[in-house]
């Protein structure tokens, strides 16, 4: 164990700075009416002692921590298989950093955790939350609305009427998959399949009815659920060719569902795109450009989604920090905000 | 913003159980001293109510968070890249989680967050923190020791005398180095390079000395320094072939560095391990069973190390929530402890 060197006290800044204890603490707490010339000398003598403020005084003068909890409903193992998340804490991470706040991501091994993550959230120690990856039946929005924590969601949260106050980020993922499923018709194909993600998710959800959209229901042998994993895709696919092998097109819900798709389309000795065309969806760059053949797919900007949540709850933190504006008596506050998907085209279709 | 629901009191779920507030604020904190039909109708009412325990309240009865914080000390981009910090956090989730206690991973863009993320560990929030990935002039760990919070480090820390009272755990990187390199002497290989990490890690300048304790520094050509990652190990091997063109065998200080390595020989039409025998280092498993040809390593267990420091920071957080027992006159705690590496062999070398 690091032992525990007496941590350098207030006093001995403002000692070796040679100021007053309440000029420290103003300009450790942002420097606001402090002389430049103090305000210079106390940072040196921050800096000489190495001066760490302490974060609970702190946060009982601007009552803020500066830290904002990511919270993605997944398993560890998931978080970090899937670039998703990499791309989404990326966005988040930067627009942080940009404000000085500190990215608090809270693991778990699955549901059973989600008490604890809650009881976390409750305990003062973030200012927010961004939470992602919910499925239909999952009781953490619950607990932490419980937790009194403001928060946005990613993705449009799928419970309820849609009518509960949360603010939300999303994709177009229904108007995505319209213009993937569109794309494929426009080749000339007839039998378009779809392999879905995990339905309890409204993006899996939206990108069904998406594809529902162009293609009615006519044929159900051309629907096979999935989850959004390679080894899923891989088994859908095997499925799929046993139910109907006349397919002659796919949209994959996703990239990393494509990817496995194609390769038991390789597998299979099926040509792509000359007998069976394939889209993805997310336009994962690694995945969707070096897949063999390079995968057509429906992009979202996902850093881009990551920034935009993040700039959402800053804002609303700020707010409440300066008293809370009153709300617009006009324009109730936006619930979600939706990004645009456009078509990337490329080999596989 | 979600709205913020009142919370359910204390008070509430004594009300709804029928007991004092005493009584649940007791089977909140553990149960201790309460009868058994009592502890159940507490828990029935805090589940019907969805009480979410104050955290804050709670801690200044137990003066634990139950949360531990993980700090790498990589831009956030890296940590995703990396498989190395995935397996290690897999070890801490699990065993952080088998403890009811949450991983909290503050995560940053670079070295300039470092004082926010000790100005996070300093203000209660955690109870202890697992740290990684330092390089020699890394200020993190004196900002920590200034934070005041327990302390475990990944890999043995490379600053000072290594007198300094900190625990780390780490693998046997010199005596595996050793072990990969005699490998190769072995196979009759007499121009046997190396392509190193970081030398400002220890785990990469303990490798190299591994390598020196078998070969001498007899042909400097043959020792070229990298950074850990597929495209640092592309580069190396380029430039090792121009320096060192009879090269017959190299030990690349990790898996990916190994990858970029055996991508340069595909390309310039060497074959390994006919031409070039070649080892790696961690055992990462899909990067060396998968690559081609698959790849002979030294495998050092990583998920177990992650494993192994969480347990002695929470040994030592019970200890001193215990009230501390008297250190051991005799045997001082150990400062590191260091896990064995087996060389694994598959068609590389």
């Amino acid at each position: 164990m690091s032992d525990t060197v007496p941590r350098p006290t207030l006093e001995a800044v403002a000692a070796r700075a040679g100021v007053s204890r309440a000029t420290v603490s103003r300009v450790v707490n942002g420097g606001d009416g402090v002389r430049e010339p103090l305000v210079e000398r106390v940072r040196q003598a921050v800096e000489e002692l190495g001066y760490v403020p302490n974060q609970a005084a702190r946060s009982l003068v601007t009552k803020r921590h500066d830290a904002v909890a990511v919270v993605i409903a997944e398993p560890e193992t998931r978080v970090f298989a899937d670039p998703f998340f990499a791309l989404q804490l990326r966005g988040i991470s930067k627009e942080l950093t940009a404000h000085d706040n500190q990215l608090v991501l809270l693991l778990t091994e699955g549901r059973d955790d989600h008490t604890r993550v809650a009881r976390y959230l409750a305990g003062g120690h973030v200012d927010g939350a961004l939470v992602f990856s919910l499925h239909v039946d999952d009781p953490l929005p619950e607990l932490i609305q419980g937790a009194g924590v403001p928060t946005v969601f990613g993705g449009r949260p799928g419970w309820g009427d849609g009518t509960r106050d949360v603010v939300y980020v999303d994709s177009d993922n229904r108007g995505g998959a319209r213009a993937a499923v569109r794309h494929l018709v426009g080749l000339g194909r007839t039998r378009v399949a779809h392999i879905t993600g995990p339905l309890d998710q409204t993006s899996a959800a939206d990108r069904l009815q998406g594809y529902r959209d162009v293609m009615g229901d006519a044929d159900p042998r051309l629907v096979v659920e999935s989850d959004f994993t390679p080894g899923g895709g891989e088994r859908a696919m095997r499925e799929l060719l046993d139910r109907c092998p006349e397919v002659d097109a796919v949209f994959a819900a996703n990239d990393l569902t494509a990817s496995g798709v194609l390769r038991v389309l390789r597998e299979r000795g099926r040509r792509v795109p000359e007998d069976v065309a394939v889209v993805g969806f997310d336009d994962m760059v690694p995945v969707a450009e070096q897949s063999d053949p390079p995968l057509t797919t429906v992009r979202q900007d996902i850093e881009e989604m990551g920034r935009i949540m993040t700039r959402l709850l800053l804002r609303s933190l700020d707010r409440r920090n300066t008293g809370g504006a009153a709300p617009d008596p006009v324009r109730p506050a936006p619930s979600g905000e939706v990004l645009p998907t456009t078509l990337v085209r490329r080999a596989s279709a």
